[in-house]
């Protein structure tokens, strides 16, 4: 049996220091730069210092690969109710989203946990420029969110630098 | 009409400032600390500030109210190919999923937009503990889903604190 140590006492202990110098208790509701942001959940991203937010400027919707299907919902409620007037999607290099195929993860999901994962689309892709192209255009054509400025970037892992794609 | 300034400038300028002083370029892509995060898009919580994060410690997914039941393909992707072993929840005070109900939002994007949402959970709720609850015995049951620890926590945007939900 291995001990994986939780990272709970950690994460308590952080954001002790976090609130003993928090001082942005007045911020309102809607985002004050009134843009969504929607980026990939990895790990290496840090949406907030990638593009500079400060807490109160963005919302931040991040799933894996940072696929806009997958944030229909969360951009609706923040157009609709929260008032954002922009979106900026953000996928990146070396994303885990390469690295298998829907296929491929249900088998996977069926060998190991003997489940079937059918009613899932995975959405991994196999050409990152292409994701974020095709991601910008579902968003563009979608009938529940407004007619507004969408960008996309790809994030390299290894330079910190984002780059837009056109 | 009225003119909205973008953010891509001021997004730009501040990766140029970011990537400038990277020297996080080895990163492995698996999550260091093996935790997925899942918190609410809301633009006053940044995840990473108040937890401690650090690029590569985390997946962290983020949509309106931060609701796992919309974050399982990304959970799974997390689990299955990237080794995240432990699940953190974060919800928040003044969240805007409080101020809504589904009908609401529907009926206004009936009457605004002139289309039809009904297709769409928007998942609001009306008690924040009871929405960590529910998010916590989401992930507990669901079948695609390992059985490893899960803790739930509210933030709160006036103190910058969290408190675990029990």
């Amino acid at each position: 049996m291995s001990f994986v140590r939780s990272v709970i006492p950690e994460f308590e202990a952080a954001n002790q220091r976090y609130a003993a110098q928090f001082n942005k208790g007045d911020l309102p509701l809607p985002p004050g730069r009134k843009v969504a942001v929607v980026a990939c959940m990895d790990a290496r991203l840090d949406p907030a210092k990638v593009l500079g937010l400060e807490e109160g400027d963005a919302h931040v919707i991040r799933n894996a690969g940072g696929r806009t299907i997958d944030a229909i919902r969360s951009l609706v409620i923040s157009q609709q109710l929260l008032g954002t007037r922009e979106i900026v999607i953000v996928h990146h290099t070396d994303c885990g989203m390469l690295t298998f195929s829907d296929v491929e993860l249900k088998t996977k999901i069926r060998d190991e946990l003997e489940e079937d994962a059918e009613h899932i689309a995975f959405l991994p892709f196999d050409d990152l420029t292409r994701s974020v192209v095709d991601d910008i255009a579902i968003v563009k054509k979608h009938p529940l969110l407004l007619d507004i400025p969408i960008t996309g970037y790809i994030y390299d892992v290894k330079t910190g630098k984002i780059e837009k794609v056109e």
